[in-house]
């Protein structure tokens, strides 16, 4: 008899956005008149900027004709686009990247999700609390976690690490050594971000400990303060100890176009064996390649054009993020993030739970947010806002909120 | 310390069209002025046609314009695709495959790649031999199957089922009963294609025993005869025991573009367990979704002038495989395959080897093809050649071949 793989089975029943999708379901269809602000789900909202539609029309042109066709893409992506990111987002900060060492996926979902089928099952997993529901499910569905113990909100056999208001939402280095670690800068879901002298002495731990650094800069575009490092490789010894995940969904609205790519160094090794043919390998065995048209539109974004619209894109974002950070300090609440991300973090008034706020939220101002909880445990009594709302619907939901 | 997952290293060293890719490299390096035909990989070479560039066109505008941008895809594809799926491609063949057992994907290869993880690790894995090297090495990767053994070019404890000359390249039914069983018909790489009452005593087979049966369709748009079986769901019972994989790269040239899409009845299970929400959770976990443009692409593929152009350049194809199937037979050569699939499936002369042959070819008509013992041991002596050229080539390779 087929059997199933039963560590699926250790998930929770109900994934969080399902949850808040049910409950703004129900209480639309309860109260129809209601005008219900969306700021929960961290979707885009702007359209794909003019340059980047001029390429897709470009490439989809080519693909109708013989003589440009491209069938299967090459394993790795196309050299044009491994070459510009090499370019642009690594040389160009000094950290020497090379384009063979660029793996163009369709999005660092998926990376992040399937990046943890290269290493063995008895690696111990360290991961932030509150975190990203990926890093920890596609874990526990790879068997490499116990089970789920509804008491804690935790799975066993992970080693969480809590980022509180008390260590400024960045974890502290944990004692029990973790195998594999999974960073997130700037943060989601807290909006935080983490300094270069912090993040080297998370890189020189790792070095020490021979653990490896899975680092998703996904919302690297919206640095705004010059220090910050935009990349793990600004640390010095990163390239024998990290593998980064970029993703275009945020810089550049692409959640519907789907681009992202994963960073391994050629001469990143553990266990005695490099990483970089076993990612390779992967590729080439469970992925055939981001649509050549897509890999078009990445391109676009990194010419002149593109690069000043998707910034003027972000500033937009950003704009809505001081809104929201302004009004609600304006307002009396305890707020984070905002600055560097386009997450808005906020501790929930007086001893209200994440799910409390969420539901006097949505019934009192009819706006739409995300329970810290389902974060993590260490998410209880904060809230998450999101800055790709349209201005005029940001500007309506803190008004709302003030009023509330 | 960091461990690597070390089924991979089990793996045999060099993928086969890389090895391919290698010796057609160096051929033409030594051999400047030779006009190479490359009938060896199974890519299309036909431009996208007219109707799905139309809508892809239309798609990109739409993302470029803030009312019709789209997002984050839903988990399981849109609507307007998996009905008219639904529709077309099951319901006007008999068969009861409703929109809500559909989900979209970017491409069969993923599908068939990644549905093992829904599944556990002590399963018994049967699968044809020759296989398309997917189904084996993702199960290598999960550690499914025990070492690769050089001698007879297999995997331990994976059941293999050979395909020959003698059972018309249909595998007979195993005597060692498997958990899960790999098909694909019509056959990559032998051309096979399975009649409905042999395919009925498969799904018999896998009622009787549990197994469960992962069905590759990826050729089904080539099926000409008019008895064949396009879907598993039309034999009775297949509901209870099978698993479909469809795909856009074949059908309509989607190889660049990247579409595909997996069935899962929603009443199959197996061990106690309803695999429809395993695979809906994985899909939500690792995967965010095929492109709203290419969902509008494949959708364009069902419209009234979409599905005759692809139809036309199916024939096209298939009169490439009639040239070739009927030349090299006129040639002395045992052949088979090429009328319901785009792949020719050739017994070697006398008792030269498939690599033997695969030089010969290359160094006296400058043709490249795929060595059959490249996709297991009984391909041996057999050689595969696709019809995937133009049909200018596609004459000269096979004037050439009977020249030899």
């Amino acid at each position: 008899m087929a059997k199933v793989n039963k560590n699926y089975l250790k998930l929770p029943g109900s994934y969080l956005f399902s949850a808040i999708g049910k409950k703004v379901r129900e209480f639309s269809e309860a109260n129809p008149e209601a005008s219900i602000i969306r700021l929960g789900i961290g979707d885009v909202t702007q359209p794909i900027v003019p340059t980047v539609i001029e390429a897709l029309h470009n490439a989809v042109d080519e693909m109708g004709r013989a003589e440009s066709f491209r069938g299967y893409a090459p394993d790795l992506g196309y050299e044009f686009l491994r070459d510009v990111i090499s370019r642009e987002d690594y040389k160009a900060r000094g950290c020497e990247i090379s384009a063979d060492e660029i793996f163009i996926s369709d999005g660092a979902k998926c990376d992040c999700g399937n990046i943890q089928e290269i290493f063995g099952i008895s690696n111990r997993v360290a991961v932030c609390d509150p975190v990203y529901p990926v890093y920890v499910d596609s874990n526990v569905m790879a068997g490499r976690t116990g089970a789920y113990n509804a008491q804690t909100g935790r799975f066993d056999n992970v080693i969480y690490m809590p980022c509180t208001a008390e260590n400024g939402f960045v974890p502290d280095l944990p004692e029990e050594v973790p195998d594999l670690i999974y960073l997130c800068f700037p943060n989601n879901p807290t909006g935080a971000v983490i300094t270069r002298p912090k993040l080297q002495k998370w890189v020189d731990y790792a070095n020490r400990n021979n653990s490896i650094i899975l680092y998703d800069a996904a919302y690297e575009a919206y640095i705004a303060e010059p220090d910050m490092p935009h990349s793990i490789y600004e640390c010095d010894g990163a390239r024998e100890c990290a593998i980064e995940f970029r993703s275009f969904s945020k810089t550049a609205g692409f959640t519907g176009l789907r681009l992202g790519y994963t960073v391994i160094p050629l001469e990143l090794e553990t266990d005695g064996v490099k990483l970089w043919p076993l990612w390779a390998r992967r590729h080439g065995t469970k992925y055939n390649g981001a649509p050549y048209i897509i890999q078009r539109a990445g391109e676009a974004v990194y010419s002149e054009k593109g690069r000043q619209q998707v910034r003027e894109q972000i500033s937009y974002y950003m704009g809505n993020a001081k809104y929201i950070l302004d009004g609600l300090k304006s307002a009396g609440y305890e707020v984070s993030g905002g600055v560097n991300a386009p997450y808005i973090w906020l501790r929930t008034p007086g001893s209200m739970t994440s799910w409390e706020f969420f539901d006097e939220l949505l019934m009192r101002a009819n706006v739409v947010g995300t329970p810290g909880s389902g974060f993590g445990p260490s998410g209880e009594h904060y809230f998450r806002l999101t800055a790709f709302g349209s201005r005029e619907s940001t500007i309506e939901a803190v008004d709302r909120i003030k009023r509330m």
